[in-house]
């Protein structure tokens, strides 16, 4: 690592903390919508939001462009421009009557960095790209990340007949109206090569209560998690007469469900126990209301099983685990599960180097941080999975995400973003 | 016990089989609705049953006659007519497209059992009765055993103003038509004293499949269980993103209360291991339809908790139980249980000397029987809890009651009468 470059002059000085809060409040003017924050993907909130910081980038004299997909590129050329760049980014898009940091703070963290350097004068190793991507959100066209799956060809004919929420026009409408090349895009060539970019950084809020509760600013994220899902999951045993019913004649669905919630949620402690990484959600669960009576054994009951985690195998152990579960208790308790086939979403690991390199940023500057998950999805999944070196930095962040309450401290921010641009400057030796 | 007097010269003579088969053929015939039998409490179906009980008994020489709550009351006079008399008998009205034994079954027994002693000319030691009782099921006018309760004088004056079912009509008025006198039941004088019952026995199917699941055609009841429900408990969580919140920081109200079900699954199990009698049912349980999402921490959720017991101890023990288990959930899982105050219906019990006593009656009559609990109630709980020694006789019954499919064997059916006969003729002895 280099300490010439390691260095806590990336602090951010109080013009450019000033500078960087009128930046935020100007897009929470423009995207207010009387409840929260409305920036619709490719819409035009999203648009004027990318007007904003591709204004002040050009104000710092920094290159501003768009590409293909209509995603705004901000350039810092470096020492080596034939090199793979660095890039950092996220997406300008918000659900609707969201909150104004989930995306831009990202964004605006690699503007941040670029015009740190530029009002330096320093030039990095190699050329610095911050991406304001368009469409993370599966708010508005139901399908997420379609930004970033343009940059690499990912965006499907199908996505572009995708229809917007409420006026049911499709995709390529507002792709075309938002300048982008719906026919490049159409072609399904990309518009990047995955070994164009030495890696990807992404800063972003934490979505969850994990930094809050354990009162650390700067959390480095290990992966992104992957999900299975059940989602019509059942049992079905035998209704009965809750008096003349002893327990050894039932058929119970209810104790039977129960017990499978409870066996899974005895193996999700032992799991994190061993260190392993494991969310488990049981978010529906019901017995048939048409059927509903205090004194009948319920010979029926739905619900849906979801389990997260960052590695792939241990998704595939954890269902082998439910299935075995399920017919343990099937037998001992004459019922029969029927969970369906699970709806699989791949985890994305980040890399191993970036998120050492990066502890090691936060250890250097003193920085207190912890590496931790990320339970929601993000375009840094993406560009994991397109094999780009790519990490994620959270900032804590209360009240959750996808809500007008979203509440980052700036104070917290800005230690992000410094490191970030430590990160991202020094990443090139961290990745040989 | 009077050898004498218990014999197998009371096994049901061939002839009397065909008589007695008969009389069920005629109650099914005049009360079958279409789909199943409706013997309407104080109404046509059940008034009309009993004028097929009496013109039978009449026939056979018996004392028929009707007490002020319309019960229809055979006697067969015996050699102490001053002693107080030993009953027997059962209901004779039917849920809504029931089933055709559920009541019947008992009066037909005792009537049989009369008949028999009559035919062979045989004084009983004490008087003996059968009770056709009116008003057993809830059904009609929301509240049971109303021909039981009125012997005693225990049917209240609001009891009277129900309202019927279909019509909205009180029930004084199908009551006053079924020929009650509703002056003196309104005056809350009773028609009987405990005293003047030395003790009384009901025959009557199984409601549950236990005897048929053991190959066991005659049971003695060993009591009636009691009940504590709580018809509207809920736990109260925190609803959260499944991806991004771990276990940890959770407040997951499915995991809570899968866990309270399973501990009183565990506690259940071993109650029963020691013997106690039991039984416990979450008839219903769900998550929240408007807040439902696959990937939500379910902040909320609602369930019903009922457990019977022939203990009114256990009862009490049992929700100490719970309330203990919601406890140390509570506090682990950082949810809270809002379980309500139980609704309480006591046990009643059957008398020790009586259950022992046929117990003995089938030992010596070389009949397979078993003791067991009933759990549903019945008109022998009233007469237990106004301190008449009483106990019941369960004949093996497929498909449970109330029900068009309910599946008496009629050997079944002569067994249980057989004991009953024997049972009747010496439980003076017994009881002294």
């Amino acid at each position: 690592m280099s300490e010439t470059i390691l260095s806590r002059d990336w602090m951010v000085p109080d013009d450019l903390r000033d500078w960087t809060i009128d930046i935020f409040d100007t897009l929470y003017r423009q995207s207010f919508d009387g409840v929260g924050i409305s920036r619709a993907t490719y819409g035009d909130g999203e648009t004027k939001a990318m007007e904003v910081i591709a204004e002040r980038a050009g104000q710092e004299g920094l290159d501003v462009s768009y590409d293909a997909a209509a995603n705004l590129i901000i350039s810092l050329p470096g020492e080596a421009p034939d090199q793979p760049f660095v890039a950092c980014g996220s997406h300008l898009d918000s659900v609707p009557e969201g909150g104004n940091f989930d995306g831009a703070a990202g964004v605006i963290a690699g503007l941040l960095s670029l015009v740190q350097l530029r009002r330096k004068g320093v030039t990095p190793p190699r050329t610095l790209k911050v991406m304001g991507l368009r469409g993370e959100e599966s708010a508005w066209f139901g399908h997420c990340y379609l930004g970033s799956r343009a940059l690499f060809g990912g965006l499907e004919p199908e996505d572009m007949t995708l229809p917007h929420r409420t006026t049911g026009d499709p995709l390529i409408d507002y792709m075309r109206t938002a300048g982008a090349d719906v026919q490049q895009l159409q072609s399904g060539n990309a518009i990047l090569k995955p070994q164009d970019i030495a890696c990807y950084f992404e800063l972003h809020i934490e979505q969850g209560p994990v930094m809050v509760a354990r009162g650390i600013p700067v959390g480095i994220v290990t992966g992104i998690r992957g999900n299975n899902r059940h989602p019509n999951a059942s049992c079905t045993g035998e209704a009965a007469h809750s008096g003349a019913v002893p327990r050894w004649l039932r058929h119970d669905t209810v104790f039977a469900a129960s017990e499978l919630i409870t066996r899974l949620d005895r193996h999700w402690q032992a799991l994190l126990e061993q260190g392993e990484d494991l969310v488990v959600t049981v978010g529906i669960l019901g017995t048939n209301p048409d059927e509903h009576a205090m004194s009948r054994v319920p010979g029926h009951i739905n619900f849906s099983l979801e389990y997260r985690s960052q590695s792939k195998e241990l998704l595939r152990e954890f269902e082998e685990l439910v299935h075995d579960e399920a017919r343990i208790i099937q037998r001992l308790r004459k019922v029969s599960f029927d969970l369906g086939a699970p709806v699989e979403t791949e985890p994305a690991m980040m890399d191993d180097r970036l998120v050492s390199h990066l502890s090691g940023v936060c250890q250097k500057l003193d920085i207190d941080h912890e590496q931790l998950p990320s339970g929601a999805g993000h375009d840094a999944a993406i560009f994991a999975n397109e094999g780009v070196p790519s990490v994620m930095i959270f900032v804590r962040n209360e009240n959750g995400s996808h809500n007008p309450d979203e509440a980052m401290e700036f104070d917290d921010f800005f230690l992000g973003t410094e490191v970030l641009l430590n990160g991202m400057l020094t990443a090139p030796e961290a990745l040989t």
